[in-house]
């Protein structure tokens, strides 16, 4: 039997910290160096995440690509998005893709059955929630039978997250609906760690709001985007962790793969510390 | 300049009524004859699909082609969906790919990107409102830079999408919340026809939400799924359309482009049959 996610995170974090490494790869911002060495976009695109992986892995033991940026490049950049999720397996990181998927019924398996099996592989997917249960099932289904797991978009961290999120449905917010959701669907997936396969999205822009939800959903994994580039620091994200330290990981997109200029020759160390620092701020 | 999406729509609605084809494929649906000339499943949607666009044509001048299906075969599935996409357009018809994307900031605008640029090029994209405002407005923005559309999910064709799309928020669900919304975003973008390039997804399964959700948007075009083998009829989706006949436009997905087992050699005159049966009930 293949351990569950929320056991494979657990053990992820404590190895190496909470530290979720974002890889983002934008075309205008890759250092010069591979630009010329990989003239075709979805190559370098490829070639520069392998190489983040590489230089963050004593830093942190999560990724998260972003599909948004590989499908930009079309099906070559969705090939290379491919490549860096098993290079990201192969190194041992637990991988989250950043897709959040939604649909319905057996258009949400198809998207699930893409991110478990072989398509893409990925330990995590994240997931949007407005659809209802039905739409939400056949992605914790999926995740279940390959021990894989969910994030669930509960509070994110736009400054306009709250058009909708902070509505009052009687009394509290619409995200603490949600929330409330979350916890329920998590309930039947608990590891030995305490934490279930169920996770949601709560951003770190919202302080407050993070220290609500964390003792909302006591069980849940946490995965915390906007610290660093987005402004959150680490103050504002200890509240996102429980009193075992785990519960939280805390994603950095370019604040730890883009610290640096693209003609800097140095951008290989700029990684390495900005990880470096990152982690050690996190702990 | 070219012309407004909201008019191209229009016009393809006044010219082959309502009709939208979802083009959903999958592997064990598809005909044996397709399988047997193409082992390749990439290979075979992409066949499977372009035929369908061409059986079709008399009848649907509306296309919406499901990411998640293609999405499932990775790289080589994405590249028969931007073939697909290509296809209909060559032949005129107006797309709507059924993504249902939403991210923030710069995830956002590369996804719109990918969209309305050369990756996909399609004339429409769904998007899923959750993440507020600011998400909305990466791809309300590349929507009108390119003369292209969004639609807004409102409310979902799911029997379990009022888990949430049903809470009150005010005394009212909260997609008439959304809805509020999406008229206001739609109103600086009317066309000709009177109707805007920011449209919702209004799902036929709930014909009373369906008539309160016409009047709430009267200026925004709803794209209704549901119609067909999710079991919605023609009387349930009148009341979708304004009094000029323009205003929605209703989807079959496997209800036209799958009425025939797989060892059927007349599949493709069940298209034909299947896709004229359904734009004469609609019209």
């Amino acid at each position: 039997m293949a351990f569950a996610f929320s056991d494979r995170l657990a053990e992820a974090v404590r190895r190496r910290g909470p530290l979720c490494v974002g890889i983002d790869p934008r075309w205008e911002s890759l250092p010069l160096a591979i630009r010329t060495a990989h003239p075709d976009p979805a190559a370098a695109f490829e070639a520069f995440s392998i190489k983040a992986l590489e230089l963050v892995e004593p830093f942190a033991a999560v990724v998260k690509p972003q599909a948004a940026f590989f499908e930009l490049l079309g099906p070559d950049g969705m090939a290379a998005m491919k490549s860096v999720l098993a290079a990201a397996k192969a190194r041992g990181f637990v991988t989250i893709l950043d897709a959040k998927r939604g649909d319905i019924a057996s258009t949400a398996e198809a998207y699930a059955h893409a991110a478990f099996g072989p398509t893409w592989d990925a330990d995590s997917l994240t997931i949007n929630p407005y659809l209802g249960r039905d739409a939400v099932e056949p992605f914790l289904a999926a995740a279940k039978a390959a021990s894989r797991g969910v994030f669930v978009l509960v509070r994110t961290s736009n400054p306009g997250a709250g058009l909708f999120q902070d509505l009052k449905v009687d009394g509290r917010p619409l995200y603490r609906a949600v929330a409330a959701e979350v916890a329920s669907w998590n309930e039947s997936t608990l590891g030995e760690c305490g934490l279930g396969d169920v996770g949601a999205v709560v951003g770190a822009t919202h302080p407050r709001e993070l220290a609500e939800l964390r003792e909302a959903m006591p069980k849940v994994w946490l995965l915390v985007p906007g610290y660093g580039a987005q402004g959150a620091t680490a103050a504002d994200v200890k509240a996102a962790y429980r009193t075992d330290g785990l519960g939280a990981v805390v994603n950095s997109s370019r604040g730890v793969t883009f610290p640096f200029k693209p003609d800097d020759p140095n951008w290989e160390a700029k990684i390495v510390d900005a990880a470096r620092r990152a982690s050690v701020e996190l702990r």
